[in-house]
């Protein structure tokens, strides 16, 4: 089997499953706010977990508060922005994930916001002229910045550095969507000037319902989840202690194994160069901009990218067509549309999202059955 | 090692341990909503959990949200409820989880709602008529009814199914904080009345982080943590497949040994008898009432509570003072206060919480040992 759907989700890491294994037979189970000493080891272990990830993304463990990932993450940093702010504007851009415009679309209902996105280039960038121009012109009435770090689609990474700082010069706090970024390509929170990041545990080989908020000023957030005194008062409910602690498992796994990025991104070029080779008219969608190391987001004019899905299927392997929550969409998905795709490329692509684990061998193999199941495919003109 | 904390969190059931470890080594993970089969498989073995989770507690499929556990949902629910409603006043009990008045407070200072506490006997049983001049008298202003079912420090099993009829004679919908009762306590959804219903993984030995919403009429519920379609659009977010397993598991785990129940609330009787002869003093809070199999909440007089918990850990023996998640205040619990309890008797009390799977060995144990650390703290007079 080649799995090659990390940016949807991730199997869990061997490092991981090694844990689990052993954890599952431990006798440690309890409440972690508990009196009692399993409560106080189960609590000590999650101060640990905290540390470490704290360690390996460049933050304070006081500015790391774990939740059910990043869904939540979004739920409760933007419902928390949102509900205490008097400003009634949000810079977002057209890029994000669903969740980001679901929850604005929310706030604009319910709260009388106004969501304004930015420009993005063709290779699927966030236009930072236009950014400055948009906090310009709306200054004083901006509550927040919320633009991605690294698109799900594409893999394209955003200058969130630049961003952040455009977003300070005009006393906006800025909100990162980091889930394709933490613990996937380098990334260090206190360098990054974001104010506020989120993870999600399934994206990086930990567990399903795992994940974490980033808070530059924690003290700015209001719980959203509520409970008692968990999570430092921001998050209620009793710590997902066994999640917790493969989340810092997974973080520090990527940590450890950093060095493979540039191996696995030489390999996907390699992957890109042979597919284009084979067939001149593929495109390969953010080409020219920085892209997340195991990423292609690939266009194959004259096939249909669900068509492409169920025959690389029957050689066991794994891809989406674009992000899994709209991949039974056959339309030209959102982030497309927003980088100037038409149609006809933009329901002929195919996205292939690899990991530091996996190298060479994977993205040649690849590359040999998608070649295969293009020619397949082009021939009988799927669409 | 005698766990009696099942009221703060259940260690895992030995089913969800055994499903764990072959789950670990599958090799099928992936991301629910994706099109290729990983996704479908991952996506109809959720949906068979909801099925058999739906059947065990009386509920159909489509009324079952799985989330990451009962904070979430009571945040859920009320925050849904809150801010759609027109009707400012919540009618709910003095002895809620403190997710509910934490919660409340908040709907209260920024939405400006009027929380109004129900009347509680002695024995922490929600006075029935209080509730109905309440509804009475607040009529067309109430949003909500809001009161639990089974009470997590007494272990006090409240009428819900009359406070249903109460709730809906005056045409208002009823929320029952069922966290204590589902997977512990006979239950069934359909029967209950109940509008909106809670579970948390953790209090009934599934994965800590999973959980879900039992709602009659879903279409009444906005989303809270936003997303794409999953959960059929009323929570957002990867859905956590692995813990949505084992709370299927632990579902059926509890359906097919309800029957042992009867035998654990006999060993339990048993128990508080034994304690009571050997120490006449003490008073079991609640007694009168009906209260879930393996819960007593026992009052030592004239020692203290923390200090009993201490000396039974050095027997491996773990208990804790009051909800797990306020163990560590020293004072008499807000629970108690509101049963009329003093101080005196209030600072001594141990909840002793047992699971299904225990029985009168392990309370044969507890009480020799609980009755000896009673007279050696007495001796010493710890307060």
């Amino acid at each position: 089997m080649l799995y090659a759907d990390y940016n949807g989700s991730a199997p869990l890491l061997a490092s991981v499953k090694n844990h689990l294994h052993k954890r599952i037979d431990s006798n440690l189970y309890g409440n972690p706010n508990a009196l009692h000493s399993m409560g106080q080891r189960l609590h000590s272990g999650i101060e640990k977990c905290r540390e470490m990830i704290a360690k390996d993304i460049g933050a304070y463990p006081d500015q790391i508060y774990f939740n059910s990932g990043s869904s939540e993450g979004v739920s409760h940093i933007l419902g928390s922005v949102l509900m205490n702010s008097d400003k009634r504007i949000i810079i977002t851009s057209p890029i994000e994930h669903v969740v980001v415009p679901t929850t604005l679309a929310f706030y604009e209902k319910k709260f009388g916001y106004q969501i304004i996105e930015t420009k993005i280039s063709n290779d699927g960038i966030v236009d930072l002229e236009d950014l400055k121009a948009l906090l310009n012109k709306y200054k004083d009435q901006v509550a927040l910045v919320c633009i991605m770090a690294a698109n799900n689609e594409t893999g394209v990474i955003q200058p969130y550095k630049e961003i952040a700082d455009i977003s300070h010069q005009f006393g906006v706090d800025y909100f990162c969507d980091t889930t394709q970024l933490v613990g996937k390509g380098e990334f260090n929170f206190e360098a990054s000037g974001i104010d506020y990041a989120v993870c999600s545990g399934h994206k990086i080989g930990a567990l399903p319902g795992s994940g974490f908020i980033i808070a530059r000023e924690p003290t700015k957030l209001s719980p959203y989840i509520f409970g008692s005194t968990q999570e430092m008062g921001l998050r209620g409910g009793t710590q997902n202690y066994i999640g917790i602690e493969t989340l810092a498992i997974a973080i520090r796994d990527f940590t450890e194994n950093k060095s493979k990025l540039k191996d696995l991104e030489q390999a996907r070029i390699e992957f890109e160069n042979h597919v284009k080779r084979e067939v001149p008219k593929v495109v390969i969608i953010g080409e020219g901009a920085p892209r997340l190391a195991g990423t292609t987001l690939i266009g194959l004019p004259g096939v249909h990218g669900q068509a492409v899905l169920i025959e690389l299927e029957s050689h066991n392997i794994f891809v989406t067509t674009s992000a899994a929550c709209s991949d039974n969409q056959p339309e030209t998905s959102v982030v497309l549309k927003s980088m100037g795709i038409e149609d006809q490329l933009g329901r002929s692509v195919v996205r292939i999202s690899m990991s530091y684990q996996q190298g060479r061998t994977e993205y040649a193999y690849l590359a040999e059955k998608l070649v295969q199941t293009y020619n397949k495919l082009y021939r009988i003109q799927s669409y």
